[in-house]
C-alpha cells in the first residue's frame, strides 16, 4: 500500500493551521532528526548539471526507512512561468525495500530551506522580527513577496530601492538567491558590527552570495558542524 | 503535466498486444540506446545495502531528458508474499527539471532483465527454442513459472531434478537467482562445448551464479562492451 501526499493536500493541511505552528513543528523535527545524525547512513547528493540548472537526487536512510528527495533548481523556469524550485520524494521500508509514501516536496522544500516568504514569516513568528525590507531585481518577485505577506498585520513590509538600502542597520540579512553566477550580492563595505547573515542560495559550486572578505571576518555559524564538514 | 503509468495500465497494454511483439519491440529500443551510449550522462548506481537486500536509484541523462530508476532486491521478500524485485521510474526534462511522466518499473524490470518467465518466453519467440528444462530449490516457484507458461503449446516443459540435469545437453543455460550467498550454481563439471551461458542475477558483490573456472574457460560475451568496463 503507497500512500500519497500531493500538493493540494499539503496545501490543505497547511489551510487547516497557523504557519508559524507548522514552522515551529517542523524546526523540532529537524533538530531532532539533527541529533540522531550518526544513525543515518548518508550520501552525497547526485547532480545532474546542465547549462539551465541542475536535477538532484538526494537518498538517506536511518536503517529503517529509507528516503530519497527528487530535487530540481532552474533559476530561469520563472520566465516561462515555472517553478525555480520542484521536488517530490519517496519513503521505503529498508527490510523490504517497498515504497510506503510518494510525497510532493515542493512546498515541504519551499517551507524548510524557507524560501524567502517561509524566511520572513518565520523570523517575524519564531523570532519576533517587525520589519522586513526588501529588495528584488526583479520588481515583480517583490509584489508578490508583498501580496502574500500581506495577511501579517504586524510586520511592517519597506521596499527598498537597492541591496545596500536594504541591508543597512538591519540585524539578520537573508540572501535567498538561485543562479549559478558566482554573485557577489553583499560586498564588505555592507557589513555592519552583529549583523546575521543568512546565505541560504550558496548550495554549490557556481552559487555564490556574499564576497568572500565576508566569511574572512565573519564567525561562521553552521547549522550543523558535521553536516558542514568534509566527509572523514 | 505529469503523466503515469501504474502497474495496471502497463498489465492492460500488455494484455492487448502478443508478449512477443513488445519483447521484440523493447529489443529494439535497447539496441537504439546502446547506439548512442556516448551521447548519456551515466552514473554508477547509487546502492544501499541492508542484511536483507538492497535499494538502489539509477539515473541517467542524454542531455534533453533525465531519467532515474527505483529498484530494490529482497530475496527473501517471497516468503512474506512480496515481491524480490519492485522499481519505478521518473522521466524528467533536463531544460526545466520539470518531471513529467511517473512509471511503475517492477513489470518492465522484469521485462528488461528478463525473469526466469520471459527469458523463457524471449527465447521461445525470439531464437525459436522449443525444449525448456527448469530446476527451482523452490518447487513451489517451478510450479508457478509451469502454470505461467502453459499458454506456450510449442513450449515443451521438462521439470529436473538438479540443476546438473537441467543443464545436460542444453544449448542455453540461464541462471536467474536474487541472493547474496557467493553461489556457485554451475560448476565446471557442468560445462559442454558450446554451451551458452546467461548469468542473469550476479549484478553486485555477492551475487554469483558460476564457479570462477567457467568465466576462465568461457569466452566472454556482454551485452555492451563500454558497459561492462571499468569507466576511464
Amino acid at each position: 500500500m503507497l500512500n500519497y501526499i500531493g500538493t493540494r493536500e499539503l496545501q490543505a493541511f497547511l489551510a487547516r493551521q497557523p504557519l508559524a505552528q507548522v514552522l515551529q513543528a517542523l524546526t523540532g523535527y529537524i533538530e531532532a532528526d539533527f541529533r540522531r545524525w550518526a544513525q543515518f547512513e548518508k550520501t552525497a547528493r547526485l547532480a545532474h548539471h546542465c547549462p539551465t540548472g541542475v536535477i538532484e537526487l538526494m537518498p538517506i536512510s536511518d536503517g529503517a526507512q529509507y528516503s530519497f528527495k527528487y530535487v530540481n533548481g532552474h533559476p530561469k523556469n520563472t520566465a516561462q512561468g515555472l517553478l525555480t524550485v520542484t521536488a517530490f520524494g519517496v519513503l521505503a521500508d529498508v527490510a523490504t525495500g517497498y515504497p510506503r509514501l510518494l510525497s510532493e516536496l515542493t512546498l515541504t522544500t519551499a517551507l524548510r530551506t524557507a524560501a524567502t516568504e517561509f524566511q520572513a514569516i518565520a523570523f517575524h513568528c519564531l523570532l519576533g522580527i517587525r520589519e522586513l525590507r526588501v529588495f528584488d531585481i526583479d520588481a515583480a518577485a517583490t509584489d508578490k513577496l508583498c501580496a502574500n505577506l500581506r495577511g501579517y498585520r504586524d510586520l511592517q513590509i519597506v521596499r527598498a530601492g537597492s541591496v545596500a538600502e536594504a541591508v543597512r542597520g538591519a540585524d539578520i540579512v537573508t540572501t535567498v538567491t538561485a543562479d549559478k553566477r558566482n554573485a557577489l550580492i553583499i560586498t564588505p563595505e555592507m557589513l555592519e558590527p552583529g549583523m546575521h547573515f543568512n546565505a541560504v542560495g550558496g548550495d554549490c559550486p557556481g552559487k555564490t552570495e556574499l564576497h568572500q572578505a565576508i566569511l574572512a571576518q565573519a564567525r561562521v555559524v553552521v547549522e550543523f558542524e558535521a553536516q558542514s564538514m568534509p566527509p572523514k
